[in-house]
C-alpha cells in the first residue's frame, strides 16, 4: 500500500462525481488550503488541510491550485500523411472541391492511415497523446474511422491498444463508422454489422461504436442499424450529429441511450429538447468551429435547457489540429458561451459520463487520482490562459507524469 | 569570429528582407535541403547545402524546417493583479459597468500595476516574456500604460529594461498613453506633452510613443498634440485606433508617418485605403476578438488592398490573455483571413518594420541570426497547429535558448 497526503494546495477545486446537467455545471466544490490524500492510485479523503490525518509521505505542491484531470472524449489522434496542403488551399479560398479533385481531402488521409502498419500508427500517434497529456488530459477517447477497409479499421484498434500498453493515460478506443462506400452502401452497413462490430467486440478493441451521421455520411436508418449491432454485441454507442445538418441522429441517439451526440452546430430547440430529456451528453467541438470558421454549437443553450454538457478536441488533421485539451475548455468559454467553471465539468465529470466512466472526474473519495497542478493559485487560470499551459504537474493514478517528454509532432 | 554552418534544414523558409505589403506577403522563398551560415549572431549566407562552403563548426539541426524568428510588435507585458474574477464575470454575464462598480477592469490592472515596485513587475513580466520567447518570438515590444501616474509609467518602463539586461530576446518599450483623467484632461495631457514625453526621450526608457485614440480614451486632436511632442524628442509614434469606433486616428497616424496603427477591427474603406497608400504597416489582434468574441479586423482586405499587414498577441489581463506569438499567427489564419504564408510574412518582416526594425525578420545575409526549428519538416506547421507547439528550438543570434525555462505563470 502506497499512501501519499498532497498540501500546498491553495484551491482544490472539482465538481461532485457523476454527470452534471444544466446550470448544476457551474457548482463546483472550492476548499481553500486543502490537502488530497491518494492511496493505491485512489482518492482516498480530500479536505481542509487542518483535518488531513497524519501521515509518513507528504508531497508539498509549493501553494497552487489544483483541478481535476482533464477528459477528452472525442478524438481522431490516430491518422497518417498530414492535411497542411489542404489547409493552405482552404485559406487561400480553393473550394474543397478542387482540393478532393487534387487528391486532398479526408481520402487522402484514409489512403496514407490505410498504408501505414500498427507500428507507424503508433509512432504517429505517441507525440499527439503526449501533447494532449502535457494539456492536461488523462483520459483520451481514440476513434477509428480512416480505414479504407475493415483490415484498417482493426489496425487503428490495435494500434491504440499498443499505444495503451506504453502510455500512462488511460486511451478509450472507439470504433467509428465514418466514410460510406460510393458503391454497395447497403451490402457495406450489413458487412459492418454482421463482420466488423461483432470482430471488434470479440477482440475487446473498442468499448463503444460511433457513426458519422451526415447528408454526406450514414443516414439516420442506418445508424440504427449499426447501433443495433453495437448493442447486441455489448458495446456502448455514440454519434456525429449535426455538424451540418438535422437529420434525427440526435434524436435516436437520445432514443437509445447513447452516451453522448458530438458536434450539434446546427441542432435547433428539437435537438436541445431531446438532449436535455435525456442522459445521453451533448459533447461541444470548438476547435472545428475555430478551424473551419463554421457556426458553433449552442454550448449556452444546451446548458441552459439542462442538458449535461462535455467538450472534446476533436483532434484530427482535417478540421480541428487542436493538441490540448486545456485549449478546448479555453475554446467552450469562447466560442460556445460556457462559464469557467461549466467548462471544467464539461471537460472532467461529463466528458466521463461521455465515456461510460463513473470513477473518475472528481476530486473525492474513491476516485481516480487523475489530477492536475496548475502554476497559478487560482483554477481560474485554466479556462483564461490561451496559447501557454497553465498546468505545471499532471498526475495519473497519483502519480506524476513528468516523463512524458516533449516529443515532435 | 563564431562561425556555425547549420545543416539538416528540410526547408528554408524567408520571406524578403523589409516590409511587404499587399499580397506580395505571400512572396516566401522556400529552399529545399538547406543551410545557414551564422557568423557573429548575424546571418552570412543561406542557400542550398551543397552550396555551402566547409566550415569548422556544423550544427545539424536533423531535418527540420527553418523560419525567422516571430516578432510580437504589440503587447502589454508588464501588469500586476489579474483579471480573473472579470473574465469569469463577463462570461456570466454581468456587463461591464458592474465589473467596473465592483472595483473590477483596467482601473484594478491599474491600481496594483501602480502599487508594484520594478523588482516585482520584473517577476510578474518574466515568466509571460518567456512564454513568448516559447511560443517563438525573438523580438518582443513591450507597452507602459497602466502607469495611475508617470511615476508609474516609468516604473513599467524601468522594469522592461531590467528585463532585457537579462533575457536572451530583444524588447522594444513603447510608452503607452492610455487611459486620460476624468479631471484635467487638457492639463493631463500638456503634462504627457511637456514632462512625461520629454522625460521618457531623455532617459532612453522608449523609442516610440503610442496612444490609445477611441470615444473612451483619447481624441483626434489629443492624439496629435502626443504625436507633435513625441516627434520633437526624437521618438517614434504608433496607435491604438478604429478597435469600437473610426474617428480619424487611423488617418492622422498614416498622415504623420506612424510607424503601425493596431486593432482596425472598425475600420472601413476609408480606414484601408489610407492604410494601403501609407508606409504605416496595419496591425491586428486576433487574441482580442478570440477573448472577447468582438468583430474581427479586416485582415484580408486590408492585404488585399495593398496594406503592410502585421499580427500580435496584444497580450494583456484583460482584453487578450494569449501568451503565444505562434497562435497569434495560427489565429490570423482562421480570424483574420490571411494564409499561412502571410500570417509568417506579418509576424517578421512586418511586425520589424512596425518596430522601426530593419535588420531582422528575413533569413538572408546580414540579418540578424534569429530563427527557429520546427518539429516539422514542413513549415506550414507553424500556422496550422493549434494548442501546442509546433517550434523545437529557438535561435537569438544564432544561439539556442533553451534556457529560457518554464516558469510559473
Ligand atoms: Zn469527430
Ligand atoms: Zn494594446
Amino acid at each position: 500500500m502506497t499512501e501519499t497526503l498532497f498540501t500546498g494546495i491553495t484551491q482544490l477545486v472539482t465538481p461532485p462525481p457523476g454527470p452534471q446537467r444544466g446550470v448544476a455545471m457551474r457548482n463546483l466544490t472550492v476548499v481553500e488550503d486543502a490537502a488530497l490524500l491518494v492511496r493505491d492510485g485512489v482518492i482516498a479523503w480530500a479536505g481542509p488541510r487542518r483535518e488531513a490525518a497524519a501521515t509518513a509521505h507528504v508531497h508539498d505542491l509549493g501553494g497552487l491550485a489544483v483541478v481535476p484531470g482533464l477528459i477528452d472524449p472525442h478524438t481522431h489522434a490516430v491518422w497518417a500523411g498530414n492535411r497542411l496542403a489542404d489547409f493552405e488551399a482552404r485559406v487561400e479560398g480553393v473550394p474543397y472541391e478542387a482540393i478532393l479533385a487534387r487528391g486532398g481531402g479526408i481520402r487522402s488521409t484514409m489512403r496514407a492511415t490505410a498504408a501505414a502498419s500498427v507500428p507507424e500508427l503508433v509512432a504517429l500517434a505517441r507525440p499527439r497523446l503526449t501533447a494532449l497529456a502535457r494539456s492536461g488530459a488523462t483520459t483520451v477517447e481514440v476513434k477509428s474511422g480512416y480505414g479504407l477497409d475493415f483490415g484498417a479499421e482493426v489496425r487503428m484498434l490495435e494500434a491504440v491498444c499498443a499505444l495503451q500498453a506504453e502510455l500512462p493515460l488511460t486511451l478509450r478506443p472507439t470504433l467509428l463508422i465514418h466514410v460510406p462506400r460510393t458503391e454497395g452502401r447497403g451490402a457495406y452497413v450489413r458487412a459492418v454489422c454482421e463482420e466488423l462490430v461483432p470482430q471488434v467486440a470479440r477482440e475487446g478493441l473498442a468499448g463503444a461504436v460511433d457513426v458519422f451521421c451526415e447528408r454526406e455520411a450514414f443516414t439516420v436508418e442506418e445508424t440504427r442499424l449499426i447501433f443495433a449491432a453495437a448493442r447486441a454485441h455489448g458495446l456502448r454507442v455514440k454519434l456525429h450529429a449535426d455538424q451540418f445538418q438535422t437529420l434525427g441522429g440526435t434524436e435516436l441517439a437520445c432514443e437509445v441511450g447513447a452516451l453522448s451526440v458530438d458536434h450539434l452546430e446546427a441542432s435547433g430547440e428539437a435537438q436541445i429538447a431531446a438532449l436535455a430529456a435525456s442522459d445521453t451528453v451533448a459533447t461541444v467541438l470548438p476547435g472545428v468551429t475555430l478551424h473551419l470558421g463554421l457556426p458553433a454549437a449552442p454550448g449556452r443553450r444546451l446548458v441552459d435547457a439542462g442538458a449535461c454538457v462535455a467538450v472534446g478536441t476533436d483532434l484530427n488533421p482535417g478540421s480541428s489540429p487542436l493538441f490540448s485539451v486545456q485549449l478546448a475548455l479555453a475554446l467552450a468559454v469562447r466560442v460556445n458561451g460556457l462559464t469557467p467553471a461549466e467548462a471544467l465539468t464539461a471537460g472532467t465529470v461529463n466528458a466521463a459520463h461521455a465515456l461510460g466512466l463513473r470513477d473518475r472526474g472528481a476530486l473525492v473519495a474513491g476516485q481516480r487520482a487523475d489530477f492536475l497542478a496548475l502554476h497559478s493559485p487560482d483554477w481560474r487560470e485554466l479556462a483564461y490562459t490561451l496559447g501557454t499551459s497553465p498546468i505545471r504537474d499532471v498526475f495519473v493514478g497519483g502519480r506524476n507524469i513528468q516523463n512524458i517528454k516533449e516529443t515532435e509532432l
